[in-house]
């Protein structure tokens, strides 16, 4: 039985930003040597999200756009009363979720055509982490 | 140990569909012999969910009318240059999420009496895939 | 290899609540004696959350707030001619998602600081179950 973990950091150079890392996830797979079984995608920190979508510009500044329609970047937030200005950072990484599942089959992938692991990130500028963990055969 | 993997095809008649597929996930369970463990249920196309709720066809038209009301179908997304016209399928799919982990203990689906596990359909008519993955004994 | 479930019971006093649960994890953990490899945590009731965000009270209010502005509770909801009155609380549960995969590493759960596993309860005052699961080594 196979269980390796490892963990990548991403310093955006923009606050809000998605980076498609599924490159990152297959070298990490191979280092691994996971040839069935789970990886778990996982960002460490409470401002960011991992989520499975197309790898498309337009959809991304769709997506951003979106979550600021949904969980605007504001005053007014109760969590600024601590010094925070990021409450929209922590919403924001809830509606696209922060962890995903990525399903490994015969030593690769198990991706349809369109599908690609993006970090979403909405408090950059600075190191943030996220755990890799395979479990399996 | 057992890892056992699995596809589903789904083709909705209409574009926009909830169907449940709990029973579908408990014969791949038997199927793959997975006494305790979970299963990974996983839409592989980046244009659906899945999800656990309640099997009750009110509650799913309220579903698909807060979906439009939080992420409607309209045009001006940007997604939409590239000549597609389903960029809210994208956002809806977030929103309900696209995977889900279903316990397995002694057997059975480890689930409460309401917890059943539903396929978002949001851009249909066409055969779509769930992966199913059974990690486990 | 590690497989090991059992559940958590909490019956809140208020109808809308969020409880932090990590410590209930870890203790589960130890248990499960796993050293290396994933716990399952899912809310086994369709109208409560499991997600992983900031032990902080101002954020707790700021994403309850923000939870009544996506899906209100409100009158003319499908779902309550069946005589239910939570439709919104099926709705909240999916914004912030049912279940979460702790990561296990050297015997001990792989969190970052700010990391916390929450319970997001929002038709309780009665006893509501979650289900852990280990899988691993």
């Amino acid at each position: 039985m196979v269980t390796y973990t490892d963990y990548l950091t991403i310093n955006t150079k923009k606050r809000y930003e998605i980076v498609d890392i599924t490159d990152e996830i297959e070298r990490f797979r191979a280092k691994a040597n996971l040839s069935d079984g789970i990886i778990l995608v996982s960002a460490m920190h409470i401002t960011a999200s991992i989520f499975v979508n197309d790898h498309e510009s337009g959809l991304w500044q769709d997506i951003m756009a979106w979550l600021e329609d949904l969980a605007p970047r504001k005053s007014g937030y109760k969590h600024h009363l601590t010094g925070e200005d990021n409450a929209d950072a922590h919403l924001k990484r809830m509606l696209l979720g922060h962890q995903v599942i990525v399903p490994v089959t015969d030593g690769k992938l198990d991706f349809r055509l369109w599908e690609r692991v993006h970090y979403g990130e909405f408090d950059g500028q600075r190191p943030k982490r996220i755990l890799l963990k395979a479990v399996g055969v």
